[in-house]
């Protein structure tokens, strides 16, 4: 099970695998990315990660890619690692030059891509739920974009482990409730699953949209809104979303207990209907 | 006169130089960074660019360094550079990781640099003035911070120059003036120099603590306060200043002309000052 690397066409071992210092995904941090999980020994999502990557591209005034081509190359480099369960990592930059804010001439795009297995770090967690911290938001104005300036997201993280729990939950200055450091949120508050709107502040994640989709089948109620940090408190269940994080319920938020302090039913059930999709995919 | 670049200990040609993939400077933006000008063969402002670094690491939690022996590398990457106007980047990130958010155990900090000679675009722009346009501060909230996470600044430089103007200038979504795409600001209002005052939305720039301290010396009353648009529309002068930047005068915003649309004499006065300390240093 060989952890893989691919850069511009050529496949190498991940520790073999480095960039030019002058690449803007690291001098600006000018670069988008997606992360594709494998369940199985088949990668899930596949098309909606790469029409996301494609998106976050345009909205970037990236030159124009062959994304078909990029879509192969992982396909391919995933094949090659015989990683079951696995998580490819594509990155995708502005390409090579010298360091100029400025968009560079006619250069091609940099595309990285990594293979790595999945460590469940803590499969308790979906049994017990996870505990989370609420941060201010302070991350950039367009977080519907998947870019690497994901500084705040770290020191959110962090910040929840230095706390003793699991995961921060974005709240911004006016206390409406956005999201988790690397996933979404809902919360299941007047008998409705309720979960910020599409907008710039946070990510339009893949599973988020499914599970809209599953509640539509399971005629479950959502209703897409703000929310407060007050009713993130009141909420009966709350739990995140997310590729690598799938439905995880969060039990305790700011030392609160949240709802009755353990894993709740539409969780759950979510999280079933998730892993049906995948199988079924 | 050989563009170099270094790499935790070792010199190469800057085209040889690379990071691996799983530096967290490039999947995360992870990373702070300093930019230092040389004039005639000499650093200038070294003592204060590399205080600001090891600041920037400390507000994020980075491992200590020892900042002597960086800065000590910097000068004999710069001595064997032999670039008499050379711009010498410094970037730092948290080191090599399998990804992951949350910092890493320790590992060793990984440090870049690379000198470059510094080539005026367009020289006539110190003696014309530029254009600028104002834009939505939609930067992250720790502009306090000199970071990687510059995708906004490239945004923003980039719809200047496709405005046809040379410079963008960040205004809060409440209308306080900010500051540059890579430069403090500040305008004459009132009979005064005014700029924004240290706070997390701007960098605390050297350049623009140097023209304080010539302020201060000259007797040219400032205040450090916030103003708005319209306040920056019918200032009598506008400047941008920066390590690169040095003092860069502004005579037209979002197309209307500065003052009499010339460059002002405070600025010009204060962009001799600044190279006379230059030569003195």
């Amino acid at each position: 099970m060989p952890e893989l690397a691919y850069i511009n066409g050529r496949i190498m071992p991940i520790d073999d695998a480095v960039v030019p210092v002058e690449d803007r995904g690291y001098q600006f941090g000018d670069a988008v990315y997606e992360v594709i999980a494998s369940y199985g020994g088949k990668m899930f999502c596949v098309k909606e990660h790469f029409a996301r990557l494609d998106r976050s591209m345009r909205e970037l005034n990236f030159p124009k890619v062959q994304i078909e081509g990029i879509s192969r190359a992982a396909n391919e480099l995933f094949g090659k690692a015989k990683i079951e369960r696995a998580a490819v990592y594509i990155q995708i930059s502005r390409g090579v030059s010298p360091r100029s804010h400025a968009f560079p001439g006619k250069i091609p795009v940099q595309v990285v891509m990594t293979v790595r297995k999945i460590e469940e770090k803590n499969p308790n967690i979906r049994e017990t739920g996870i505990s989370a911290i609420t941060i201010e938001d302070i991350r950039w104005g367009r977080c519907d974009i998947k870019t690497v300036q994901l500084l705040p997201n770290v020191i959110a993280k962090q910040k929840a482990l230095d706390a003793g729990c699991y995961d921060a939950i974005f709240v911004s200055k006016d206390g409406i409730v956005r999201e988790g450091s690397s996933s979404n949120l809902f919360i299941l508050s007047g008998g409705k699953l309720v979960t910020h709107p599409l907008a710039t502040d946070i990510l339009p994640g893949i599973t988020r949209a499914l599970i809209l989709d599953l509640c539509s089948e399971k005629k479950i109620p959502v209703e897409e809104r703000f929310f407060d940090k007050s009713e993130l408190y009141e909420a009966v269940e709350v739990f995140l979303t997310g590729t690598i994080t799938e439905v995880l319920p969060v039990v305790q938020i700011d030392g609160r207990t949240v709802g009755n302090g353990k894993v709740g039913s539409a969780a759950r059930m979510l999280q079933e209907g998730l892993l049906g999709r995948l199988k079924s995919e």
